[in-house]
């Protein structure tokens, strides 16, 4: 019997752990492998008891990119854009789910992995990963990770890393704006489980509007990002938690997120 | 007798001095502060004797954010509605004032305190000053904040702020680009009256020109950034101040700013 | 006999180093020198033997911004515009470049010398060199090299170098992001060289594809981003090149890319 592509783990929060698991080919993203992620993700945006996504991978690596092999067996214009295009959707897929994803980057993050790691919307890498847009090696230009690296670290540094191919460390990484925290490898899960921890004891409904409301508003101008804002923070305000998170507040108390949302329906 | 809201010093080289004074509620931004403060930044905008701006405040903290309190009495759409519409106004005219406008943050600056600073031209923080988006907290993401921290801090390192939010030091709020200077408390005045010093020294018009057409040139394409720039820049050019002030370079001598403007008229 | 202004070298690899040359002026942007780089610059783009660019400097500085004393001579606003768009378009040229620019920047670098650094695609710089948007020193705020500095460097880093006009040493402007790399003085060759060797060992093609589509994504929303991205790596996968480097790594051997080139042929 065959081992799943992708390993799914579920905790009593509805935090959901995503694991690739390809560990021989260093979870390198397959079309079987991108077809078991996007469903997976998707699945999950529909899920309302679901409130964190943590996306690991088994072995020694991350993710070393899309799979080479593969891509090789059959060259041709169309099949490229389709497989780049469904990496992409992919990858969109996750910066649209309602709950925070976190990257647990205990590895090598190379290509298509390094751009999973950077479309995240937290990372969190043991000290001892790297990270690389290593395409430009081969003969290709990692365009479609650079769309995602370029949103995260400062243009000179995306530049350097797409056309030199170079690894950057976990520290660098960090410092460039690629990840949130480096870890000792034995500490990974902890750093991790601290970013969770402190997500699920917030109220979903103001996690999902302010995530969907971030990457909307970083991408047009301060006029029109301040008035989407206002009106998703007006509409955050009226519900239930906010208003007993406001009055919990007032009141020196625990908010009770859950009597709010039952006192509601 | 009550004290103001709102305390304003002005010195006579034209730097204007606003200081938050509502001590004991950590100078939160009810409406009535709100109000004040955009009163008188619309007033300084017509000044042209006023050549710089500090924000700072009262008491142990620089800016708690909303007052929750105020908030809680009401609660309607329409009400959230026009308070986050009346703050998005006061934050966004300071970024048209024409003179620079330095936060000088002293202590905790939370939430729509933290977006103050953020939507400063340039910020000093103590470095016991701490800096959080800390609505989510309460079950109200700060979604208006995170405009302004967004555009101001990268991407990973501003949503990790706005889902768990926690507090960042002032030596990480340096790191990430939220302010320009950390300095011990007791140095925090010279490293503000720095700043100023450095701007009251050069031609009002200049940085007038030059701080409308930052902010318009970063929200647009470089092509058309450029277009924007170079019209501003030659038109800065034609002052009597920069005539002035190439002449003195080239002549080896201090430029006489008020000679020039004296000479013009 | 004079010296001309620019220096050109061009080695075997087809790496090309162009050396602005007036020193006892600071290597100043006369529109004489502006000429000289822009028709190098337009020469280049047409090149298909040409690999890299490195920009660097003779004398003591890398470049001190626009030439002040030819700028008094004819004070006019029609003359400050075509001189401004004349160094934009230069400044452009080197980003539509098809081919990767390194600036070597072994000292000082202001105004318009700053840009030139801001808007290569690489820099390394000396540990003795220094960074400064220091026109506001003489009443003309940097407002064209602000477009580039501000897509370099964080925004509050941006005004307060461009508002105070002072200099940041080159250990800063790598934390800022404007530089990638700084080298002892005698090291800064290496350093160069370094970036050089990676880029000349991949294939033309794919840093030509790939740095056009860099530029071009990071002014546009994310999902137009990634289509113009997907488009981009799809060619880049069907040129012989990237078949050839593929192939080699599954083979786990060197890739060689003159073999594929003539192969097409």
């Amino acid at each position: 019997m065959e081992e799943p592509l992708l390993l799914q783990h579920r905790d009593d929060r509805g935090v959901v752990t995503l694991t690739l698991n390809r560990p021989q080919a260093f979870n390198a993203l397959s079309e079987a492998m991108l077809a078991a992620l996007g469903e997976a993700v998707d699945a999950l945006a529909n899920d309302e008891a679901v409130r964190a996504v943590v996306l690991g991978a088994s072995g020694k690596a991350f993710c070393a990119g899309h799979d080479l092999k593969e891509m090789r067996t059959e060259p041709s214009l169309q099949y490229y854009r389709r497989l780049f295009a469904q990496c992409t959707a992919v990858m969109l897929s996750i910066q649209r789910l309602p709950v925070p994803v976190i990257a647990r980057v205990h590895g090598l993050a190379t290509a298509a992995g390094c751009q999973l790691v950077a479309m995240c919307d937290l990372a969190v890498a043991s000290r001892e990963a790297r990270f690389a847009v290593s395409g430009v090696n081969v003969g290709l230009f990692c365009a479609t990770p650079g769309v995602a690296l370029s949103r995260n670290v400062p243009r000179k540094a995306a530049f350097e890393m797409l056309v030199t191919g170079d690894f950057v460390s976990a520290d660098k990484a960090c410092a460039l704006g690629l990840v949130n925290r480096v870890a000792a490898p034995g500490a990974l899960d902890d750093e991790v489980e601290a970013l969770v921890a402190s997500i699920v004891a917030k109220p979903r409904v103001a996690i999902a509007m302010g995530k969907a409301v971030f990457y909307r508003q970083i991408e047009v101008g301060i006029e029109s990002a301040y008035e989407d804002a206002v009106a998703a923070m007006a509409c955050n305000m009226m519900d239930p938690s906010a208003l007993e998170g406001v009055q919990a507040f007032i009141d020196k108390r625990a908010p009770s997120w859950s009597a709010a949302q039952a006192a509601a329906t």
